[in-house]
């Protein structure tokens, strides 16, 4: 059965929001990408309420079977990592109140899933995003890219492969030998 | 005019909230005071959720006129910081939403401004809140002090003293002199 996933790379200045339709065959088409923006000079409250309204507003548009968003760590210890992390809690309130599902991925772990690269940089995420929803044009911002690449990544990740899926692609076979690894750690 | 403020020290396994009512000569009266509490191997967004509807109910029954919060550094680079900003966002968009006002305050402004003193431990806090408060017992835990505290302090912070609310308490004295220290900085 086709999953569907709404992936959030949050940022206050710009938060990304993804919305992907993965298959069984794990192929991934895009249903809807948007980046949310606020503006510097804001109030915090009113800058997290616009973000947790367009959140709402897509959870309740597309109604997905998923929420991914990216695992944020205290150790990135640059100025917005404490915006970040409010938006997450945010957007975890909306998803559960919604009773839909999480997961949490690490970057390097999204990274890995759709390059099959764990230190990809910015430019080849949003190459193969592009490749995988076979976009004519690459999505931009580059938090538009890492939202669908958080969904696609989750979607991948959610089960045991099924027989029927086929074979891997060679970034969901790096992506296993890396996840193996690490916990093999 | 008596203000009500309703502040939060949050916290993923203790959450205090409490509510005080603050006169114009500076007296405080306590209204309300809870911990909200969640299991600490419960899912993140369901004790997020758990945490916000609580947050959520308290606005809703007391109506405060201000919402003070715990102003989060990513310096504090403990495991719970990230807890504690994800909590600290959900509240603030709780109160954007209902339009409280609302007012960050570090852990050193709020000790500062109910002690006299930025460097305070939890006891003396605990035992100031207390007196301030006029109850016969000491509020338990610590996390519903820290929530009275923040209340408190973000009342007394909030504008110019009016020259009808009497002369200032020491300690609010010695809050006076902290904030013009750390504005020469």
């Amino acid at each position: 059965m086709t999953v569907r996933v709404l992936g959030v790379a949050p940022g206050l200045t710009r938060c990304g929001v993804g919305v992907v339709d993965v298959a069984p065959d794990r192929t991934a088409k895009l249903v809807h990408v948007e980046v949310l923006r606020t503006p510097a000079d804001q109030a915090l409250e009113l800058r997290l309420l616009t973000i947790g309204r367009g959140i709402e507003r897509l959870l309740d548009a597309h109604r997905p079977q998923a929420f991914a968003l990216e695992r944020v760590f205290a150790q990135q210890n640059v100025p917005s990592v404490m915006g970040v992390a409010q938006i997450s809690g945010i957007a975890l309130l909306l998803a559960a109140e919604r009773s839909v599902p999480i997961g949490l991925h690490t970057p390097s772990e999204v990274k890995a899933a759709v390059t099959g690269y764990g230190n990809a940089d910015k430019r080849q995420v949003t190459a193969m995003v592009a490749r995988l929803l076979g976009l004519a044009e690459l999505p931009k911002p580059a938090d538009a890219a890492d939202a669908l690449a958080i969904a696609i990544c989750h979607a991948w990740r959610r089960g045991p492969v099924a027989p029927e899926a086929g074979p891997m692609t060679p970034a969901q076979r790096a992506w296993r030998q890396a996840e193996a690894s690490a916990k093999r750690r």
